[in-house]
């Protein structure tokens, strides 16, 4: 009998996520039953708001339950179905967790075609990912050519998506990371106009420099005291857009607000939240286009594979928090 | 000669204005000159705004200087006039400042039609706070019939009107105050549907009991701690109005953020802020609404009209911050 393994959540963490948080569990991989499939994972999906689902309390989603497999978007190949629609060997996209096997009823989830890109890419540029920065860039940013756009976090999975389809689209684009590497890839390879590091410090003196007549769009990966800088800088009718907020995420002490919010109103500006979950009905139109930028080499996408199995879930997971990766962090099975 | 009578800055305030923070000035009224009018103020409006006018900074508006004769709007008699559009006896409304007697240019004045309301009115309901709560709630709060609109500050001259506004447009509205007194007030002058009364405290099981249902619309003059209170209990879609924050304008302490605005994600909310100022061309369709409203009962408007001159207006503004007033505060020179 195959053998799964899984991380399992064992307790609420405070601050970082710590080992004795998670459990390591490995039991029989069950049977599927009629409408159902069982699928093996390759590639499992680490991201910033994992950290949300492993708190207590009411949010877009319920919590991760003590006990229960870890909550992950994953690429895996189906290997026995009972389920019509699905048949062994199909590529597939689902929420299936942070394990080797999952048996599901097919709900959300959807088949790959590699044809486009590789399996891992569907977890980020073609995936929720993309579409994140698409959807939150493109419907909630409103940019127009010729515009500024700041993106935060720039050189993780969703922030380097946006800001080359900021680029696309005309604007001049300012990508906000963590030291000079990263910023080197920012220009480099991501393509910005230009990049901040938040880590040499003046953040607000470094956001003059390159958006001297201020931030039409901002694509808020992270809040904290890069969001105050920005807000200091909008420039009339200026659209924040809420993506993220990951410098919060595993504050141990109550997370920050912005304390100059009021920039809003006197930039007549306005910050708006979204979740892509609300336009998966136009997930096709996302993935025509970024797969058309894609082959036209007019995005880049980066992923960081770690090659490491279940068994490195809870050290690369922190890795992610500690901005070690440059795009796409996943996981490989 | 005439005497005029001022009030200047003297010095800029830390936390709530001292009187060594104003300046007490008696000079000779001057002679308009070509292209100017003289007018002899009769109403002085009182705004939460001139908080922030004091302090030094760009905003919206450059500060009043040192010195300078303390910003506000006022309406008046023309006394006398080297201006072909103002003639004497002519009633105007502009920003004459915290005196007397003003010469003006005629530059952002306009006639008063006291047939369609008293003259005081023109400083609330019909001046810039009607169309304050105007355009803020109608074209930013964009509010339905049938959701909920909750208005903070609700019994002073902006919330009183943004209130009564949403009623006529058909939704259950909620106000906040201080104050068993100001709560009756609500709801038996104003029309709310319910009260909350945030010094009784618990404002989140308030709201919870009024706004079972959450929130679609705030309409926020506050900010703090009510502001955070209102985002954990926004709807799907839900829009904050960020009209103003004088919970903290007196602040000694760093003005603090909303803490929880990632809730604007949770909800897919936003949250914008809004100057009158860009509307005034559209300033004659909101004294045609209001002026309706006014007439067929459907608004109540409220003045607190000071009779104590000139040498009242410190210590009247500082009772605005202590909340003393109900409706629009204004001082009768």
């Amino acid at each position: 009998m195959t053998a799964n393994a899984q991380y399992r959540l064992a307790a609420r963490p405070v601050g970082l996520p710590k080992p004795t948080d998670w459990q390591y569990t490995e039991e029989p991989v069950g049977e599927p039953g009629d409408g159902q499939f069982l699928v093996e994972n390759q590639y499992v999906s680490l991201d910033p708001a994992m950290r949300g689902w492993m708190n207590a309390g009411k949010s877009y989603l319920p919590p991760v339950g003590i006990g229960e497999v870890m909550r992950a978007a994953a690429v895996g190949t189906v290997v026995s179905s009972k389920h019509p629609d699905f048949a062994e060997g199909d590529i597939v996209h689902g929420v299936f967790g942070v394990q080797k096997y999952a048996i599901s009823d097919g709900k959300g989830v959807s088949k790959v075609d590699t044809s486009l890109a590789p399996a891992p890419m569907h977890l980020g540029t073609l995936g929720n990912t993309g579409f994140t920065a698409y959807f939150g860039l493109l419907d909630v940013g409103k940019p127009e050519a010729g515009q500024t756009v700041v993106v935060s976090a720039a050189a993780g999975a969703v922030g380097s998506i946006a800001g080359q389809i900021a680029k696309i689209k005309g604007c001049r684009t300012i990508g906000i990371a963590g030291g000079p590497e990263k910023c080197k890839l920012l220009v480099e390879e991501f393509g910005f106009d230009a990049a901040i590091d938040y880590k040499a410090g003046d953040i607000r003196g470094q956001l003059k420099e390159h958006a001297p007549n201020g931030v039409d769009v901002y694509f808020d990966n992270v809040g904290g005291e890069i969001l105050e800088a920005v807000l200091a800088r909008l420039t009339r009718g200026a659209r924040v857009v809420i993506s993220g907020a990951v410098s919060q995420y595993n504050s141990e002490t109550p997370p920050s607000g912005p304390a100059n919010y009021m920039q809003l109103l006197v930039a007549r500006a306005s910050m708006t939240g979204f979740l892509v979950f609300d336009y998966a009905a136009r997930y096709p139109e996302a993935t025509a286009d970024l797969a058309k930028w894609l082959q036209e080499g007019r995005i880049t996408s980066r992923e960081t594979i770690v090659d490491g199995g279940i068994a490195a879930f809870p050290e690369t997971l922190n890795g992610l928090f500690a901005g070690k990766n440059t795009g796409k962090l996943i996981l490989a099975v």
